[in-house]
């Protein structure tokens, strides 16, 4: 039995650096720190940040004092404008590869082509880009959404940083056919796109994958899909307990892939499960078998 | 029995407006009047044309007087600077969509994107355009050969006007896991998509398909490439002789789409052919069931 790890699972790059931000500000700042929204969409990251003094507020209405961390998600510049005026101290730790796409966006806008973005008109990369467009811009969540379509000279696409990039070049496909000129700008960021091949590549291989990561990961679901597409004995594990022996079974390969805003430990509880469940049943297994 | 012509089949708006131009000019000139390069892809419409007085010249040395033909393919810039320093009268048929894919080769070039053109570099379109940008671009024909393209900041793709569209966008779809910015013009025109969708739509629905033809023809080859992937049971006709009865068997429904370059008499001669075999065998078809 071999349990395989696919490349670049777990945190990225962005939810590191937001994390590693609201971390050092909370040691330097002796007022509240807040974050606006969940820092990441992980139950337990969220509340160990909670334990170190980092509370996360929805509603901005509820913040009249202290420092406010921004998200690596982003917010909308009226965000940041109604967080000035309450003269609340703003840290913006907006992932730099979602900025770009702001500005992407912006200018995309500025120059006359009409915007596409492939993404989830909920997500609150979206929510907060589209505040950079002053609501501009057609947001492409289905592939029956490009029904309502029309015909169009000049169209420039975009995706949202964790979007499915077989999905983005499907919506792209059919936008080839309604439109003379097309930019595509492919913004889903490097690790995103590294997870997802790794994540293709290991459940062609392996024989039950499983998927690590909170059920609210839009890039988790992200995963999850694209996986169960290529082998079906795919599950969505939110914690450790969420693994039965049943899904297991005699299964020599097994595959583990985690979104961006999984941490490393509830990966690490999620392989010692699995060793556990193939100890008791005396598959005989040995640990330098184990790859990470 | 049912004969079903695919939408768009035979000339296509450039051949037509080129064998026009010919025509006209015989006419009104006294001396020679050549074209450079046979005017279609089709050796029986070279035939006619040349008992009406218009001669195909493939070599420019031997063009020394009379007016000179350019085919709706167009031609390099040098070829028209060779011509005019001979003082040949020049009488340009390329067609308006052609001279617009080369307007927009050069000016990616000239705006610094690297030009990927989806198209056959022995195609004669293929072969002025490239005059157009002093030898720039990379043409693919393949879809082995994107896989020698590097990771790149800004390209554009055009494609040769009969492109097939399912390996343009191949094209593209693969373009963008190597490309921060693709702008995608589909130069493709109007009449060879109709006539591709067309005859995929009618591939799709009849029991036998007869795609008519000069095996010479680019955009012919394409049309029963992509009518083959859909129906097995697809014929390249190069004539009405080609059709044999055991093509035809006891179907019920059978398709006939043909390329830019096939003339309307050559499309109802293989109807009439196929009338024939059927009414030797005594199908009992009824005059109102053909459809054109």
């Amino acid at each position: 039995m071999r349990i395989r790890i696919a490349n670049h699972s777990g945190f990225c790059f962005g939810v590191k650096r937001a994390i590693k931000i609201a971390q050092e500000i909370r040691k330097e700042r002796k007022g509240k720190v807040l974050t606006l929204g969940d820092l990441i969409h992980n139950k337990r990251v969220i509340e160990e940040l909670r334990k170190e003094g980092i509370d996360s507020v929805d509603d901005i209405s509820k913040i009249n004092e202290g420092t406010v961390i921004i998200r690596s998600h982003g917010v909308s510049p009226s965000v940041i404008d109604q967080l000035k005026k309450k003269q609340i101290e703003i840290i913006d730790a907006t992932c730099p590869f979602v900025k770009r796409i702001q500005r992407l966006a912006k200018k995309i806008v500025d120059s006359g082509y009409e915007l596409i973005i492939a993404g989830d008109p909920n997500h609150p990369e979206i929510r907060a880009l589209i505040g950079y467009t002053n609501g501009e811009g057609v947001i492409i969540n289905s592939l029956q959404e490009i029904k309502n379509l029309k015909k169009k000279s000049r169209r420039a696409i975009i995706a949202q940083s964790t979007q499915d990039i077989n999905f983005f070049k499907e919506i792209v496909s059919r936008l080839i056919d309604i439109t003379n000129e097309l930019r595509v700008l492919n913004t889903i960021c490097d690790s995103t796109r590294i997870r997802q091949k790794s994540t293709s590549k290991l459940a062609s291989e392996v024989d039950v994958m499983f998927i690590v990561g909170d059920k609210k990961s839009s890039n988790t679901n992200k995963l999850f899909k694209i996986a169960k597409e290529i082998q079906p004995k795919t599950y969505f594990i939110e914690n450790a307990d969420d693994i039965k022996p049943e899904m297991i079974n005699s299964y020599e390969e097994i595959g583990i892939s985690a979104g961006a805003s999984t941490p490393q430990d509830l990966i690490d509880e999620v392989i010692n499960k699995i060793k556990g469940i193939k100890t008791n049943k005396c598959y005989g297994e040995r640990e330098s078998t184990w790859m990470n």
